[in-house]
């Protein structure tokens, strides 16, 4: 069990307190302006991904470069896992070669609570299952930030398969405790009443919005969806007319990969308000802030 | 669209200049004499290889880490190309997280154009479905240049699967511009009229060349070859009773691998006139010349 | 063929002398309390392995970066070995292009012999089939001699499956020729009477060793061994029950990955009396005790 006051696990927003995530955003716009990052010279970093990835998995491996780590090679389809070996022992065994701190992508939501128990090393959810995806949050909240300063009292829609996305819920969570009004679109039998935000037509829910967040159409998890894609552009996507009515100073977000001409129009991808590709750039700045945090938890201070 | 008067591009030998051409065997030359190269501290490469390779990357890889370069991790297994992401799109995030060019090897011929198109950065096209291998027609240039000084007058056979060989017909076009005579042989079935040089029958060719390019048989493209494979060597490989009759000055090139005991004999493989060897050597160096190229295309200095 | 009066391959303990193994021995120790390495700025080298691994290939990469040298990458499912290319030309391959070490790990017993005759890059065996597994026979060494001080005198019980376990014979070989009395344990059906030691039931064993081996059941291995696992750990396995029958200051260990609750209890995996994490962090100095000794074969001072 470990004991410090403050965590140096990363696996969930909720864990953090409105100031922590402000930090943690102020200190990634910082890095990402220039100011120095503390040095990690040879700390010795392992990166598991039990699910495909390229984005998340590369932007860390950008960030622990970028903080002069060592990124101890990992894969998971050549490694004991194929024999049997449990999630806990395979990062037991990374502890004990001396590996300080793990960057994890899971299948199973909440993988992380043994873990946190088990080891003393600080574990980083890059994430699990249907649960969490918090550095996908932060850098959604830092890409707001950097464009309105805040969001108290901005509109978000978040738009799509809100039943399955592992980043909806925490999102919806996050942005309500950071002041905003959140709503929430896309096929009616993808909508999640759990949630505690208020459905609203596509149509209405864009006019309405300072910030559109469109959900990935999962296809790796809808069989039966093949038919509705063919639909999903028109009646929930974002397409060239209903553009028109976005907001002008409003901004469209989406985690990525895109689907390009289903959850958003391909000419759309690359529009002056979209900041699909800004969310990529500044991905690597937040996990350079949650890297540091990792290591130095109870540090205020900025680089050394 | 790209506007520099000279590209940072490198994807076939077709759009360089016979001048530039023979700058960059000069500078692997140097660069193999131990003269320093260039220094990219930290400038951060991505190689994405979607068919299998060893030479190639690993070539690729010594040459980066001998310029200071870092490379990102990249696996196509495991990467979102497994989502459906295209390759535009997942070369689009690498450069948003801070790629500064790419080495890719990709089963679509002409891959390249959109890439080139699109991105800021530097494509280096590491084979090209059955267009292009332009590294490897570059290695092999340098290894006859080491030779012979140049190749002007020199006759160079091509033998073996003509047809389906990405390096025999961009070889054979560069191999003319550059003043040598070449001609075909190996299986008539696999010649291929269209390239514009003679066939000549095995027996002959390699008596009258200073320079034998052996191809190699791709049996995974080649379901029905097995028969073939048996009499391959007999009919068309370099036995050991032709290498008698080969010139005692010529020189013999394989992109490898080799299949030992059909396209040549084993105990030729590492034979005094053999460069098969030398042209892996050699391989790193010229990747280095065409890395220092596409960080600085329009210098024509050489170590700063 | 090399002629250096001291080979720089590490391939077999059976090919090192007393004297050698104790001062591998005494030198991971060393490193192991702080003392400086040798330095090998950017000697490049290569870890090959045809078998998935986590715990043998994570501590060979950590104990590369220890030592500063730098790890080509390279994947044996992504390689021209799906081309059907040999070991010994992949491995000359990586030679042509600078690569100055290679470890591996292979499915054929004895593989490295071709290697060490035609290659004059040394060879370090991280197991071959059913043949050896040199550096995990050095590090369970190495873990006896930290806590004894040495093994003579000391009764080692091996327990498993003796017949395909590559480190049980070559262990206790070694281990008889330092002067330990070595029993082999477990299902008599298992047992390899041409090993040389006798066989000792388990619950006798337990009671007359220091040392404690415990071999992993290799489900891989046996198809028809899912009833014997139910009954393999009352039978065989080191139960909480037969703990306290362990001698105090005897040793439990096992290479991993442990399968919780056959060969040993689920709790006492982490008993004060187990060593197998500690088996862990040793193989990182044992095998930076190896790389060292791969590179200068013939030194015997300690860091330069």
């Amino acid at each position: 069990m470990k004991t410090q006051p403050v965590s140096s696990d990363f696996v969930s927003l909720d864990r953090l307190s409105v100031l922590e995530i402000e930090q943690l955003i102020e200190r990634a716009l910082e890095l990402k302006h220039g100011q120095p990052s503390k040095t990690f010279a040879n700390k010795t970093i392992a990166n598991l991904f039990f699910e495909n990835s390229t984005r998340t998995r590369c932007s860390f491996e950008m960030a622990e470069h970028r903080l002069g780590m060592h990124v101890l090679p990992f894969e998971t389809t050549t490694s004991s896992v194929q024999k049997g070996e449990t999630l806990l022992d395979t990062c037991k065994t990374l502890e004990a070669l001396g590996v300080e701190a793990l960057v994890i992508r899971h299948q199973e939501t909440g993988y992380y609570h043994a873990l946190m128990e088990q080891l003393t090393i600080p574990i980083i959810n890059a994430g699990d299952g249907s649960g969490q995806h918090p550095s996908q949050s932060l850098l959604d909240l830092m890409t707001m930030y950097e464009v309105f300063g805040h969001i108290h009292g901005k509109t978000v829609v978040i738009c799509g398969d809100l039943r399955h996305s592992r980043v909806a819920r925490s999102n919806a969570d996050v942005l309500q405790r950071l002041g905003a009004t959140v709503i929430g679109s896309g096929p009616p039998e993808w909508f999640d009443e759990t949630m505690g935000i208020a459905y609203v037509p596509i149509d209405e829910a864009i006019e309405q919005s300072d910030i559109i967040m469109l959900l990935r159409v999962q296809q790796e998890r809808h069989n039966q969806a093949m038919e509705l894609e063919e639909t999903y552009h028109e009646q929930y996507g974002l397409t060239l007319d209903r553009m028109r009515r976005v907001r002008p100073e409003a901004i469209i977000l989406h985690p990525a990969p895109v689907n390009r001409g289903i959850e958003i129009a391909d000419e759309l991808v690359e529009h002056t308000q979209s900041r699909i590709f800004e969310q990529m750039k500044n991905g690597v700045f937040a996990r350079m802030a949650i890297l540091e945090r990792a290591f130095h938890p109870n540090s205020t201070e900025g680089a050394i």
